[in-house]
């Protein structure tokens, strides 16, 4: 027996489509589907098709949304003159957990990255666009990853959003709290130099 | 929006009962699932499904199998001489990436942990004792894991075998091989030294 047996061979490479799963832990996660109960592996496998059948993107900012506007959108509170734009849903859920920003958000679905095919249009940033044409929005602050590819869509949208002649700013770069200087990479340590800020 | 909308949540949840799957994890996991494309949810839900259905324990050695017997159990070339006892199915996979075993197997589904519920009639005790009973074997050769859990199985086995007048050896303790002996726990060291073979 040089292989798994067929339905666990197929289970294993299904396992190993997901990001940052490798061979051993899908053989693990593999085995722990097919020696657990039935429930749970029915559990699992509705949970799948239910996830990706009702989840839907934000008609407004393309948030993943179980409904026509995402709990965002739909919230009256919210300050409608601010759209916070980031790559994707997980980070509107990482600033939505320090508490403190009001404003909306524009998800674009990923970062330019031309090597990968990734090109403006295949980003949601028409839907940006008629967003600022049509409404009272006053500042949008630029969040993309830290990356190259992040960095090249903030430019991209930076030069973009110039006509608009509202307020567009970047996140702030620099050394994380709790970090230590020794670790900070160069070009960290650069932007948190030319970043410095008065004290006195 | 505190938390993640109710689908999402739900399958993130499912995600964070694999084993050594963490919050993050599973978050990361079910985004990659709710953005993806439906063919491979699908494809996903499905093999889970289907391993679990069409997978079961072979009627001999209890050993994973899409079939009454399993690969190994129906294989008429493998020494029916010697059973090798392991833990789980995944060491049974072990086992056989060696190559050199020849033999068959009996899988225990576990090993005894009466503080865990984990007491003999739940594993497969009964089993194995019925094909000595019944077959040509001279040899069982021990492979629980060499934990304490696996050390209690294997003692515990040793006992029961003893009427049935066969031999029964376990698996070489010692110093892995590539290891370094700095890095080497006590026992490990302890075993190495009591188990040590002659060169001259």
């Amino acid at each position: 027996m040089a292989d798994y047996i067929a339905p666990l061979q197929r289970l294993i490479e299904e396992f190993r489509k997901l990001p940052g799963i490798g061979g051993k832990t899908a053989v693990r996660l593999a085995f722990s589907i097919v020696t657990g109960t039935s429930e749970r592996a029915e559990a699992f496998s509705d949970a799948i098709l239910t996830a990706k059948r009702e989840i839907r993107a934000c008609s407004v900012c393309c948030n993943l949304s179980a409904s026509e506007l995402c709990p965002i959108c739909s919230d009256p509170d919210r300050d409608r003159s601010t759209i916070c734009v980031v790559e994707d849903a997980r980070a509107v859920m990482a600033m939505e957990r320090i508490r403190d920003y009001k404003g909306m958000y524009h998800v674009l679905g990923g970062a330019l990255s031309p090597m990968n095919g990734i090109t403006p249009d295949r980003l949601h940033i028409k839907e940006l666009l008629s967003r600022l044409a049509s409404s009272e929005v006053r500042e949008v602050i630029i969040a993309t990853n830290p990356t190259v590819e992040g960095e090249t869509t903030a430019s991209y949208l930076a030069r973009l959003l110039e006509p608009f002649e509202i307020k567009v700013t970047r996140l702030a770069y620099g050394i994380p709290v709790g970090g230590d200087l020794e670790y900070a990479d160069e070009v960290t340590l650069h932007r948190a130099m030319s970043g410095r800020t008065n004290l006195l």
